[in-house]
């Protein structure tokens, strides 16, 4: 069984934002040399999401508006979390709608995928470098 | 390591509906081989889940309620998404809260459920071919 | 390639509780000999929930209002799978709000974890003997 583990980085200028990442998953898996197996792919922080849909603009300016109607970021004194000195109860609710990984067959090297999928970095609490991790399996 | 990897087909008659889907996977599972791993189920398309839950029709409604108090079809001028022309963008949003995907674990050949876990499709964009990923690693 | 698999229990006292589950998880990873690999926590039951956040009691009064306005406990008349005789519909959709698993890498022994990630098992229907499965492949 081989393994093989990458991290990726992000500062993102808004406190809210979605990256796609795909390339640079597929650059670890070709490093990986994997053939067949599973990629996990997950944020490493607890207010952010790894989740897979559409790389189109409308539809990300449609789930920030929806994710904000149902944990909106003010007011922030309506969380208990954020009596620790954060504001970003919020985020933590948002994460949770999102997903915090996904994890990805691997078929003849390359991310078995149908065809609009697309894998994304969800940022709800930007401003700040953060971490995903890329972790492959398999032979 | 063994790895094996099947599609499962669907053309479900309403615009959302969800189908029990465990026969399949097992179905899948027995052709593998695979007495130990994992067993990796993901709906290939993004406007579709997998999730595991209760065989039991009222729970389908309330879920189905539930979703379109979540994430509304009409109107569909209200998703920025649907200015591509599309009508689905309340279903970009319902396979969020219902997942991408499932990872079972595979224990002396068979999926290691508990008592009441089935694994469903769930279509909220349906009425076209659309397909789910079996892949199943291990030994 | 290496598979071990372990199953954890939990009676709470309340409807609705949260557990930091990351100790007995790690125990598990220990006995498995694993150094690389996918761990695999879920929920055996289908009002339950396993999901990865923060270990801060704020957030956790926090998550259990929100999960509370999103599906209601009351009044139970109000979800089709309760004229089965449960009362626990809210539950089910609780459930899938906060997901029924994590996957996490396995990398040099240890879970490989973020600043802040801790595993939590999410009960929604409690005061009755439930499982959690963890299984662990890799070498």
């Amino acid at each position: 069984m081989k393994s093989h583990r990458r991290e990726l980085w992000f500062e993102t200028k808004a406190r809210l934002a979605f990256v796609n990442i795909t390339p640079e998953v597929e650059r670890a898996l070709a490093e990986s040399g994997v053939q067949e197996g599973l990629c996990l792919v997950n944020a490493m922080h607890i207010t952010a999401s790894v989740f897979i849909n559409d790389d189109e603009a409308g539809l990300h300016r449609d789930y920030a508006r929806w994710l904000e109607g149902l944990a909106p970021h003010e007011p922030t004194a309506a969380y208990q979390h954020n009596l620790t000195g954060e504001d970003n109860g919020d985020a933590h609710l948002k994460r949770q709608v999102m997903g915090r990984e996904v994890v990805v067959a691997v078929t003849g090297g390359k991310l078995d995928f149908g065809p609009w999928e697309q894998i994304f970095y969800g940022e709800f609490d930007g401003r700040r470098r953060k971490r995903v991790l890329v972790k492959i399996v398999g032979e």
